[in-house]
């Protein structure tokens, strides 16, 4: 019998998927650049010239038999150890080689650190809004996912709420920050309160809680924001990082856990991951990729286009009437909706070919994701259109 | 606290990976050219041509935003497309792309595929001697893995134990042909006994038994030697493959799963593996990797190599007093051990620079497998070592 929870998934198709198979086919009819999709959150612009070039250079000048043979399942020591040095050099951390495991993207990362520390039946404490796949990373670890209520004043940490689901039955906090839908940026003084109040309760507790820091947008940081290293703050971190967003690359699966040094057993959980990705069949990243990125591992693709659509649309939203969050980074921008039910509005929104995402899935209700990984002249004629819904649907009187 | 699973299966290191790592230490000192080291099965040939430059092709000539873009989770609908395309035309097979789920290699295939036709407890059979990963493959998937004995006549199954064995608490049953590590390809008629008992005990037991064929040997077939698509067989069949090494790129990761169009819900199987990807963090197997192995679907690296290997190994050790079935297809080879304790044997070939796995792992005690994916030079040179050791060691008299 083929298993059922599995089959159960198959009708709950991903709200992001199904809009921006929508902005597909209406861009069949009126064409892709009349509709103004703010669904996927997918990188628009290309990767660095340096990724390409290595990617050149490793095809025509190296053993292909080498190159293309299996790493060892934790990655190429000689890439380990360069993404060691370059968070030690930009974040003053103290990471080997052995900290470090290479994984297919953050979601890869994510899986093997929520594997590495709970055991089924163990609490995972997310904070609303989250990144919807989250669910599905929690639930088939074995784990279970509780959410915590959003702070919605600046989408930094509802700590009341907190503190009060930091039971003793919770292994481990995920956080996002640069914190997709939000676009929130959690600051110092968010994270050191996070990490007091998680130090007092596992001392409580007499057992550790262990803190995975999901970090894809960690290099998409906007002009007088501060995005301070989350590992820098709590010792038992796994730090959980992609490169599909800083290098646009994000079909070529690849990513680390690093593992803070000074984490129980810290010396243990690269070497875990290991084995877990033995049991999940993913073995290794791609080799070839592996090396490409480990020559671009202080670089980005330029990221300037996102600051530059933030902007456009922050303004247009919050002079239109727009409740709205500044995001500090990502890609994102997650205003309230002007109707209770977000999902109502969303579905107005299309009429307008607007593809907007609502944000239930996120955990919160009543408000919307725009993913403005798209073109800054895209950007702004999309403006007309929310002008036009905002006065035409008379959101704002 | 970290996951007493996991760590505990830190010690249990792989006994090939710490027979290469002797290997390597051991060419440090005496130069790796003169260490007899069968202990990997890593390809020893370079990908085909047209691999290599289609990957420039697509490196040069297509955009970079869309070429390192996310593909659907189930794979990029083409090329699902022409690798249902190539099983058809080559096979006689009835796929569509709905059938085909692109995975990181076998590794990947079988983790899905276990997933998606077991609930945890079901139990798992497997045939010695059996890839040792399977270990894993099983455990970490939530299901029970019970070890059929070997045939050690031609290492075809041993019927009457898979008989008994096939209970109802089997919901699946995993083969591996051409096999490592024996070398042996199951004969049609091996295959036909096989469906027949599975499909009375299904009808009897009133419920499915899904036979899951791991098959990244599918391509390395010796003369003389017929390799039946296993899917032919069985309706309720998922076939996994990995093109690790008929194209010689195991570091790239790159397969698939193929559900026979006949499979009970085989419709909703290949969709099943995309909602378990996005729980185990694979998300999609890389992108350009998937392109480029859409042009090279009916090709392979010249494998001639392994065959030549074969033969020169099997004459020597049949005339040197080894028993041993001879190989039909893959990279190994695996004989009696003239001793009762393979792994005391293979100790002892270690005083002669030859590196022999011991069988204990692979579910048969007394055997050894050679994985002879190495220069043919290399071969033939091992032979006065083989030989040595023979005489020395007063094997056979």
């Amino acid at each position: 019998m083929i298993a059922e929870q599995y089959k159960d998934m198959l009708g709950k198709k991903s709200i992001i998927r199904q809009l921006s198979e929508f902005a597909t086919a209406r861009g069949a009819e009126i064409g892709y650049e009349n509709v103004f999709d703010f669904s996927l959150g997918n990188p628009s612009v290309p990767p660095p010239q340096k990724f390409t070039d290595t990617m050149m250079e490793l095809m025509q000048n190296h053993d292909s038999v080498g190159l293309h043979g299996y790493s060892q399942s934790l990655g190429i020591p000689a890439v380990r150890e360069k993404v060691a040095e370059s968070l030690n050099r930009r974040f003053g951390m103290n990471y080997t080689r052995n900290h470090i495991f290479m994984a297919t993207g953050a979601a890869g990362a994510i899986a093997h650190a929520l594997r590495c520390v709970t055991a089924p039946g163990d609490e995972v404490l997310v904070f609303a809004p989250f990144f919807s796949e989250y669910r599905a990373y929690i639930n088939l670890s074995g784990a279970v996912m509780k959410v915590v209520p959003a702070n919605v004043e600046d989408f930094q940490i509802n700590f009341e709420a907190f503190e009060e689901m930091l039971t003793e039955k919770v292994a481990a906090v995920l956080i996002n920050t640069p914190n997709n839908p939000s676009g929130a940026v959690y600051t110092a003084e968010t994270l050191q309160k996070l990490a007091d109040i998680m130090s007092v309760k596992a001392d409580e507790y007499g057992h550790d809680i262990f803190l995975i820091s999901d970090e894809p947008y960690r290099e998409i940081i906007f002009e007088g924001t501060k995005a301070p290293y989350v590992s820098k703050f709590y010792p038992n971190t796994i730090s959980c990082y992609s490169f599909s967003k800083s290098l646009s690359i994000p079909g070529e699966r690849i990513g680390y856990v690093a593992v803070n040094p000074a984490c129980r057993d810290g010396e243990y959980i690269a070497d875990m991951c290991g084995q877990i990705s033995r049991g999940i069949g993913h073995n290794c990243p791609p080799s070839i990729i592996q090396l490409a990125v480990a020559e671009c591992l202080d670089i980005t693709s330029d990221l300037s286009v996102y600051e530059a659509n933030m902007n456009i649309l922050y303004k247009e939203l919050t002079s239109l009437g727009f409740e709205c969050v500044k995001p500090g980074g990502t890609f994102y921008i997650f205003p309230k909706a002007p109707l209770k039910d977000a999902t109502a509005f969303c579905e107005k929104a299309k009429e307008y070919d607007l593809i907007l995402v609502p944000s239930d899935d996120f955990g919160v209700p009543g408000y919307f994701r725009m993913a403005y990984c798209i073109d800054t002249e895209k950007t702004v004629r999309s403006l007309e259109a929310i002008r036009k819904m905002a006065k035409n649907e008379k959101y704002f009187g």
